[in-house]
């Protein structure tokens, strides 16, 4: 008997992967990529369709959003705001925020599980080591929930599932090794599509969770900023 | 002084004319329009456009979300799937539906009012004429806008706007006659692009609404279905 059906967005990045790998135990995926003029946006396309032959999934949609990067106002989206090579401040918004992009995915994600009939989203968003983001909070998931029951079909149910919302990054690392999540598939550097920069934010935050989880990251770095980390 | 600026979703149709008419009285506009592959997407674009000549927005964005024509589930998306030539029937939801169509719209309308600081969107939806639309009633709004509220920058505060949500369709005709709207600029037919066919569902609410207010629609229709309205 097939298993229900799950809409999974995935970027490519390590935390979109492991959720894949979670969900993929109990569902059949519709693997969903978004494209929305980033800076690494060809590579992380390349990192999902990897991934696709990876977990073999019913379905896959690419697709984008060009207001996105029309929009700007995030260092990921505008060419001239710079990334910064350092860990983001938990009490600040990151520049490389992006103006509610969860919002425009869990859009596209719940149009289409509309339409496929499949009763949940998951996505790999994560509140502890990201808080910056607002669109990466719980909070903001179950507002989602609600405006999903009150925007589609009174026969639609659709639930936001956020299985790594609470962990740390080293937790995810460990869960993902647990399912044997394809590592050397992803790709979460903002800056490059050769090797990973190791030194942006997102780099950072990736190597010193491998290291905190004991673990070796199997991507290429160019230079990996090991002194501080 | 300059006057408050609002974000305001213009399709070009009669409902976003009038709700931009009623904007302009208090607010300097910011125009958005988005293309998602429907039937009359040309038509409607170059409706908007003779809007923003109309209108003189401080700031307009003509943008697309090409996932709504791939996922599909909808007449106005799906060239497989007729557009029906009755009013819809108000206990269902009709099938020129698009899929949370107006979630969409709302991100992007979000994210640009975040990075260019405005504090509304106005949208033309309305419940009464439309019921048959999840995404058009007002309870959708307000969970939309707690997802502003949870997704976005605190310092942030963006509420929607829905000043037509409760109005039939003759009182927005009377409403915009008022407020002296272009009429003869907008599109409202969901299948032709030259003169409006007068007979698809959206046509037949228009030209109903418009002898109910006791006017002349000014634009050309090719075959007005004047004997059932």
């Amino acid at each position: 008997m097939a298993k229900p059906l799950a809409v999974v967005l995935l970027s490519g990045g390590l935390d979109s992967c492991v959720t894949a790998a979670l969900a993929a135990r109990d569902h059949d995926l519709a693997l969903l990529h978004v494209k929305y003029g980033q800076r690494t946006e060809a590579r992380e396309e390349r990192a999902f369709r990897d991934l696709c032959e990876y977990f073999r999934p019913r379905y896959f949609l690419i697709t984008e959003v060009p207001a996105l990067k029309a929009i700007g106002g995030s260092a990921l989206t505008d060419a001239s705001i710079a990334v910064p090579e350092k860990e983001p401040d938990p009490r600040s918004i990151p520049v490389t925020y992006v103006p509610f992009r969860n919002a425009h995915f869990l859009a596209i994600a719940t149009s289409w599980a509309e339409v496929l009939g499949a009763g949940k989203i998951f996505i790999g968003a994560n509140e502890l080591d990201f808080s910056g983001y607002p669109d990466c909070r719980r909070s903001f998931f179950d507002a989602f929930e609600k405006a999903i029951e009150e925007g589609t079909r009174p026969e639609t149910r659709i639930r936001i599932e956020t299985p790594l919302i609470h962990l740390t990054k080293a937790q995810i690392v460990k869960l993902g090794a647990e399912l044997k999540a394809p590592f050397h598939l992803t790709w979460s550097c903002y800056q490059q599509e050769e090797k990973a920069c190791g030194r942006c934010e997102s780099c950072r935050l990736r190597l010193k969770a491998f290291a905190e989880a004991g673990l070796k990251d199997p991507i290429p770095y160019a230079s990996p900023a090991t002194e501080d980390i």
